[in-house]
C-alpha cells in the first residue's frame, strides 16, 4: 500500500507558504506503517491538477489531496477529481444544510459561493466537516482511491485521523498486511542531537535491518530533541511490548550518561511536566516575565485545568514595572539578583506558593553590557530562592522561545529536588 | 519555460525535516519570472528517482534536483541522472583534486567515499563547489535540462544564484520570454474567505486567462485571510506598476463593501499595525489578559523596539488576581464590565496611556453561564473606555489565538478612531 500526497495551491509553488501538510502526513503515515514514495505540489490549474492525480494514481495505490476545497474560484480540486473519476459533480443538499448551520451558529449569512463546497463527485463519499465548512471526500478510482481534504492544517489533521487513517488501515488489512507499527517518543531538553546519538550509539548499532525496532532522532527546535522508538509487531500488544522493553533500556542509558533530560513522552509538553508536579505537591504558581514577554504564561494555560495551579503572571517589559509592580530593587534588570527578586515579587503579588521569573536580552542589541542570549531564570519556592544563568543561541524569536522552555525545565528540576 | 523541482530524500517523505529548498527555489524562480507548475519529493531509491525525473521531464522544460549528491550509500542522484541521460558516469580527476584540497585545508584526510562525488554523467557540465564537497551538475537531456544541486540549503542557494538562474534566464531569452512575476499580499482580519471572494467577484471575473494579473486568497487561520495580487510584467518596474494599480482597485472595493479589514501588507503582522499606530501617536500600552494567558503580550514583544511603546502586562488567570491586582470589582469575571475594569486597571498598574484587556471562556467547559468562545475585549484610552463582545469558534488553543488577534484588531480600530 503506497500513498502519494498531492498538495494543491499556487502559493506552494511560489514559495509563499511552507508545505507543512505533506510533512505532517508523511510523519503520520510512517508512524502507522504506511509507505509513501512520492509527494507532489501543483498549482490552482484544472489541467495540471488532473495530470498530477493521474501521475499519482499510476505509481501509487492511494492519493491524499490537500487544498483546493474552499469556496472560491481557485478551489477546483472537486472538479479535477470528478474528471479523473469520469463522473459528474452532484450538489449534496445535506452538506448545503450543514454549511448553512455553521454560518448560522456564528450569526452570519452563508454566501452563495459556499454552495460550491456542497458539490460531490458522483460515487464519492463524504468526510463530514467538524472544524470548517468544506467536507472531505473519499473518491474510489477503480481499486485505488483519492482522499480530498482541506488545506487548512487544523481541518486536514482532524479528517486524516477521523476518516482517512482508519480507511487506509482497513485497506492494509484487506491486502493481508497485518503487522502493526507503533511508536513512542521520548522528549528531551538539554542535550544535542549528536550527544544523544553518541550516548545511544552502541544500542543503535545492535539493531540491524532485520530488527523489529528502529530508533530515530527528531530535532524539534524549541521543543528539544525527540527520540522515537518504533516497533513492528504481529499485533498492537506485541508492538507495545517491544517498545516498552526498549524504552527501559534507552531511558537507563540516557539517564546514566546525560542526566534527567527526558521530560515527557509522546504529546506531553514541558508545561504538562510542570502541571503534573505542581498538582502532585499541591502548589500554585505565579510568573514574572521580561524577555519572554508572556510566552511562559501562554504555554502554561495551554494545559486544560490550569486554573487549579496557575495564578497568573506579570509581563514586566519596562524596567519601571519591575521596580514598581514587582518590587525589584532599582538597578540593572538583567542580573541574577533581579531574576530572584522578580520570582519573589511574582509569588507575593499573585499570591502563589511558587514564583518563576525570566529576565534577559533578546537582542538584536546588547543590554546592561550583556550580549543577546544572556538570560537569568529565578525560582522562589517559599523561602528557597535560586537562579539559573543561561547563554542561548539564535535570533530574537528563538532566544525568547528557548528562554521559555529553559525556564520551565529549570522549574521542573527544582520541583523534583523537593521530593528528594 | 517551466521548471520542476524534485527534492530527493527519504527524510522528506517521512516528514522528519521540512522541505525548505522547494519553497526557497519556488520563491526565487517566481521573482525572476520563471514558471514552476509542479514540485515532487522522492525517497533515496534509484528506480523511483529515475521515475520522478522522467515524470518531470515529460511535463516541464527544466528540472532542478536537490539532494542525493553526498558521499554515502543513499546518495544516488548522479546514477539516476546518468540513467535518464542514457550515458555512463565518468570520474573527473579535477573534482577529485578539488575535494582532496578542501579536506586538506581543514587538516583532514579525504575518506574514500568522497570519490563518488567526482563521478559525472558523460556530457554533463559542472557547477564548481565553493561551500561544500559535492559539485553541482548541468545535465542536458535533449532540448531539456536537469540541474543537480546538494540538499544543504547553504550550498544549494549559492549554486542556484551563481549558475542555475543565469542559465535559466539565458534559456528564457532564447525562447523570447523576458517577463518578471511579482506579488503583493494584502492582509485582512474579520471577513470570511467566501465573503471576500464575493466582494471582489466582479473584479476577479474581469481578469481572464490572458490577463497579466491574478488574484488569490490564502486562508491563514489565526492570521486572517490574505489577498495576493500577482502580476507578470515586461520588467520589475512594469510588474510593480500593474500591482500598484490593481491594489488601489481592490482596496477601494474591500473598504466599501467590508470596511477597514486590511491591516497590513506582505510581512506586516497585526502587532506591527499596533506598533505603527502607537508610535505615531506617542502612546504607550499595557495589557491585562485572562483567556489569552500572555499571548497578546508575547505577540507585541515580537516587534523589534517594542520597549518604546509597550510597558508590560498582567496575566490575571485566577479571579483574585483580577480583583486584587487589577482592581476589578468582585463579581462575574467574564463580562463587559470586567473587561473594561481590567483595561483601566492595566493602564493604571503599568503606567501606560492605553489599556487593553481580554476576558472570556476558552473551554472546554462553560464559565459564569457563558459557553466556550465567549470573549470580551476592553479598551481604555485615557477616559475613553469601551468594550467589544465576541463569539469565537474552535477548540481551546484556537479560541485563545483568535481572541488575541481579535483584541489587537479592536485596538487597531479604536486607535484609528482617535485620528478621525
Amino acid at each position: 500500500m503506497r500513498v502519494e500526497i498531492v498538495a494543491v495551491g499556487t502559493e506552494l509553488l511560489l514559495g509563499q507558504i511552507p508545505d507543512t501538510n505533506s510533512q505532517w502526513l508523511g510523519e503520520h503515515l510512517a508512524a502507522n506503517g504506511i509507505a509513501s514514495h512520492f509527494h507532489q505540489h501543483v498549482g490552482d490549474n484544472h489541467d495540471r491538477i488532473v495530470l498530477a492525480f493521474r501521475t499519482a494514481l499510476a505509481r501509487s495505490d492511494a492519493v491524499i489531496v490537500c487544498g483546493g476545497l474552499g469556496p472560491t474560484q481557485d478551489d477546483i480540486t472537486r472538479a479535477a477529481i470528478a474528471e479523473v473519476m469520469n463522473v459528474p459533480l452532484i450538489r449534496d443538499e445535506a452538506i448545503v444544510e450543514a454549511i448553512r448551520k455553521m454560518f448560522g451558529s456564528r450569526g452570519r449569512e452563508m454566501p452563495e459561493n459556499n454552495l460550491l463546497q456542497a458539490d460531490v463527485p458522483k460515487g464519492a463519499s463524504i468526510i463530514p466537516q467538524t472544524r470548517g465548512t468544506a467536507p472531505g471526500l473519499i473518491c474510489p478510482v477503480g481499486q485505488k482511491v483519492v482522499f480530498a481534504v482541506p488545506g487548512v492544517p487544523y481541518e486536514m489533521t482532524d479528517m486524516f485521523e477521523r476518516a482517512i487513517l482508519p480507511e487506509l488501515l482497513r485497506r492494509e488489512r484487506l491486502a493481508g498486511n497485518e503487522s502493526v507499527i507503533l511508536s513512542r517518543v521520548l522528549r528531551t531538553w538539554g542535550a544535542s542531537e549528536s550527544g544523544l546519538a553518541e550516548a545511544i550509539g552502541d544500542e543503535l548499532s545492535s539493531l540491524d535491518d532485520n530488527s523489529r525496532l528502529t530508533i530515530a532522532f527528531l530535532a524539534s527546535g524549541i521543543e528539544g530533541i525527540k527520540v522515537r522508538i518504533t516497533a513492528r509487531g504481529d499485533s498492537a500488544e506485541h508492538a507495545k511490548e517491544l517498545i516498552a522493553e526498549e524504552e527501559v533500556k534507552i531511558r537507563s542509558i540516557i539517564n546514566a550518561k546525560l542526566g534527567e533530560i527526558i521530560f515527557g513522552v509522546d504529546d506531553e509538553t514541558m508545561e504538562h511536566a510542570i502541571a503534573t508536579r505542581l498538582l502532585d505537591k499541591g502548589l500554585t504558581l505565579g510568573v514574572a516575565e521580561s524577555v519572554t514577554g508572556g510566552l511562559i504564561a501562554s504555554r502554561l494555560v495551554n494545559v486544560i485545568g490550569a486554573s487549579k495551579w496557575f495564578r497568573g503572571g506579570v509581563v514586566s517589559y519596562a524596567s519601571e514595572v519591575k521596580f514598581d509592580v514587582l518590587g525589584v530593587p532599582v538597578g540593572p534588570v538583567v542580573s541574577p539578583e533581579a531574576a530572584e527578586a522578580m520570582a519573589i515579587g511574582a509569588a507575593k503579588l499573585l499570591g502563589s506558593d511558587v514564583g518563576l521569573s525570566v529576565t534577559g536580552v533578546a537582542g538584536p542589541e546588547e543590554q546592561d553590557g550583556h550580549p543577546a542570549g544572556t538570560v537569568f531564570v529565578g525560582i522562589a519556592i517559599g523561602d528557597n530562592v535560586s537562579h539559573v544563568a543561561l547563554r542561548l543561541p539564535g535570533d530574537r524569536p528563538r532566544i525568547r522561545a528557548y528562554s521559555a522552555i529553559s525556564a520551565l525545565d529549570a522549574l521542573r528540576k527544582a520541583l523534583d529536588e523537593l521530593s528528594k
